[in-house]
């Protein structure tokens, strides 16, 4: 019953901001540097979602990737494509919207969904750019 | 005196909409689509600048990058990067910022001092997303 | 009334093999090597797909990239994607389907789509593997 | 006696099909989708190979790279390149052609070859698209 | 308290040979193949450095990426960019510059300063070809 | 007939410096900046290499890839693969090592093997970092 790690990419383009209300203009630029800009910026972000499990021995599939990918289009693509991260998307009010802290809202989106088809998620990595991705475990520490 | 064209990458983050106020909102959806979201999205743009010229026998340079990645860092990068098309850019103003528009009004930022650098621009290829670019030769038609 | 060259990006995953019938199977090897795999191999397939224009002053659209990717997904995509080059693409019945034919052949399946959406046909570039492409301007010959 | 970890990369490029004989070609379609065409389809896989070691003292090397990539033409490349995965690759003769199922079978022929040459295999990863790859230990849960 | 993993990417062009003074030519030709070539040759690398931490509260942050983006280039790229790896870098001194030994030097040049930002260091990943790269743990073994 | 591209890759790692022996540290810093460092430094370079002609119709090939990868590596990739551009080189003794010279240099070394394949030499592009690339024509000017 070994368990093979099957990964599924889908991609998002959004605007968003680094900015906190209660900090001063020069409070946000010191701390967020250019990402404070007010009109806002934007990415095309890429996200690789992770299941574990073990091969159904009828299908040799740990989860159907055209369910994985329905899943990952329903919960995260279509709420955040062409969408602003801090004003357009509902599971996203209320937080600053650093990649740290959107990966992890973005595990709570499709934790449970992918379970019911029958897969564990087990690691999201989000790539705002070329240079730099966050990843997540859902709070283990594989590292 | 057989010319050599040396191109240099550079990117900029930035957010944008597909939106005409004289439309109305169905009419800026039918033809816009998701592009047109009120609320702005955004891209990691690269641009690609082409200059063409016959190496310099004291250097080997068409031109030397340094200065090539400057002009576009000043006339390119400083004002896009981490910016908003529609909003933040004074040479983009009042242009709809499709990527066809944008990459014309950058030709008309660089053109002149790539020339003092004693270059010859002849190309942009303006990247959008992994799906689709324009290229602008100034309007010359090599294809 | 420049023109402006715009890019879109699809893919397709299908299987070929390089024989002829007439041959025999060492004249076969000789020539087409491993591609000449009697149970058939394959590949990731991109195209990309280059159209002139000048941008229209309403939309700022050389041609709508919807529009464009619908005509590529229509003629291309759905015909060859998880198919048999050799077997199941009645616009390659009878070709030899090596990449120069399938890029002439695609050629002629998306000219007049795109041209009666507005727009100008310049270029198609086929990508087989990180290690070879082939581009066809419809006969034209810009180099 | 700190490990390092070294990985390196081969391609191959293949047909397969998921196709159930014992199934109808309804219930083929159902779960396989498109990837069950008849006529075969196929893809550039790409194949990531991780050792892991101390490495050794007189030569900086966990392994070799030139025996590690030698072990994966000569075990993986060599039969899986150009070919059949359904009908060409002995190691695979009955299997399902999952990229899950593929990359357990191929864990099982570089395992004692890279064991031999000193190394101790940790991890493979196949790529069958840019949106698509598994990853095996062997059945050991890194995450 | 769950921490997230973020990655920051810089790149370095470098020259370097893989030779020991202490072996003949041959037994260096024998052992490091081409990579003995005595006038030296390069790559381009590229190093991924990862960071472990909760995201602060108040910034959405595990790590400034300014912060993090400083200590590479300062402690890693400033030394190693266009520098011959053998001759020119003080912490290289003396060792065989094979990828191995080198990420196990960087760690050690970042590990401090990283702590001193308020991070974890947790993991390097140094890409030497699009063929080949290592990845180090600080001794951890992960997998 | 109507001609198709055909673009090969390969690609070699090599150190190499701008350097002139008749300028002073002084004079070759302000030139050629960090490029300059004594003691060499190396890029993972990439050759892209385009033949323009009719497909044969008895192959579809317009040159065979087996014979245009041969030409390549016999004529560039074995002389500057795990080289020194300034020093190992027959064909670039006494050359300023510039991108743009090595371009033209090693187009005058594949135009007539090429030929004698039957196929015509149109373009190179090669690729010294992710930023920068030069093409060269020959000396025609597609733009």
């Amino acid at each position: 019953m070994k368990p093979v790690y099957i990964t599924r990419r889908e991609t998002f383009n959004a605007a968003h901001k680094l900015w906190r209300e209660d900090w001063s203009d020069e409070k946000n630029w010191e701390v967020f540097g250019k990402c404070s800009n007010k009109n806002w910026h934007g990415h095309n972000f890429t996200i690789w979602v992770t299941v574990k499990g073990v091969p159904n021995p009828d299908t040799g599939f740990v989860i159907n990737l055209k369910d994985l990918s329905k899943i990952i289009k329903d919960s995260v693509i279509e709420p955040l494509d062409h969408r602003n991260l801090n004003l357009d998307v509902p599971f996203l009010k209320g937080v600053l919207a650093s990649t740290e802290n959107v990966v992890i809202k973005i595990w709570n989106e499709i934790l449970d969904p992918i379970k019911d088809a029958g897969g564990e998620l087990v690691k999201i990595k989000l790539v705002e750019t070329e240079n730099n991705y966050v990843e997540y475990y859902g709070g283990k520490e594989p590292i």
